[in-house]
């Protein structure tokens, strides 16, 4: 897998996770997708994808907990005719309690489109599922 | 570590947790091993290889478990006389049950033999132990 | 990221975890420092990170639990004017007691500084960050 691919994976989680909302949703591109049974319905575009991510760091906050996304096994599966390049990975979300012991709240896999945009490469399609409750 | 060997590790997981069993089982020589203490004897080739992966999707599904094989510090340690890479790695087990929280069900290291063979890189040998039981 | 930094990130953790002491010290600078709330001041050169996984080493055979750093999110994020590179991560604590389950005893995330010193890379400064208690 391009090693540019790798980073933004591994950068996108320090980014949600650090309440750098602005930040996160520009890893994706300006109409960016993200769809996840965890929420009602797609989040799509730059600044509803921004307000999703201010919206974790509340909730965090809110539960005195911390939330990390922790991403592995990322899989350059197939390139479309458009260039995009599917990604195939797995993605951990692990709570840890003010004072407490860590947890795996919820494990899920990521199937991504990413495109090249000039200045690096960006998501412009997530649907991300989980393992409790396959499909929505 | 190449590229290719660390895309092997990585989508290998998805091939085996999403009961592609061939698919998995060609991502090994045609003779390679899997010698694992959880099973009763190593298992060689690609027939039997294959098998196992699908006794594996077959215990999930009778369990109502979805098994995710994770994968990190994958580190190339050295290379043999005959050119293949030595490769270490953490592989954890982690199971969600159908509407449950997941758990890390079991901690494992690999230490592999990996070998190019013209199409890609390929496990010649898997040397699996637990570490809540070291030795089998 | 550099190969050969993510390499560095993915082979100390078996070093520390199985038990190499000295060389897990190697993977700093001379004078590398390594601050950790966990324990009660930073450790500061060679001489005193090789006890320094001696004890972790002795801690986990007195415990009877076998401990693994499980390193994932490695990003680069910035050079500094002297060249060192900065990488964030997050390292979690995975135990498991003889004949028990694994848990996640402790999620931590990394900040470190790394640099290039010929021979290849090391770490000439780390701070570390618990979740459970952020900040010593």
């Amino acid at each position: 897998m391009d090693a540019g691919i790798q980073q933004l994976y591994h950068l996108q989680s320090h980014l949600i996770d650090g309440g750098r909302a602005a930040e996160w949703a520009a890893t994706f591109t300006a109409d960016g997708t993200f769809d996840s049974p965890t929420y009602p319905s797609p989040v799509v575009g730059t600044a509803a994808l921004t307000r999703f991510a201010e919206r974790f760091a509340a909730g965090c906050a809110a539960d005195g907990v911390v939330r990390r996304h922790v991403v592995t096994n990322m899989a350059a599966t197939g390139t479309d005719d458009d260039g995009a390049v599917r990604v195939e990975a797995y993605l951990q979300i692990v709570a840890t309690p003010r004072g407490g012991a860590p947890h795996i709240e919820r494990f899920t896999t990521l199937a991504d489109r990413v495109v090249a945009d000039g200045e690096g490469w960006r998501i412009a399609a997530r649907v991300v599922r989980r393992d409790d409750a396959p499909g929505r």
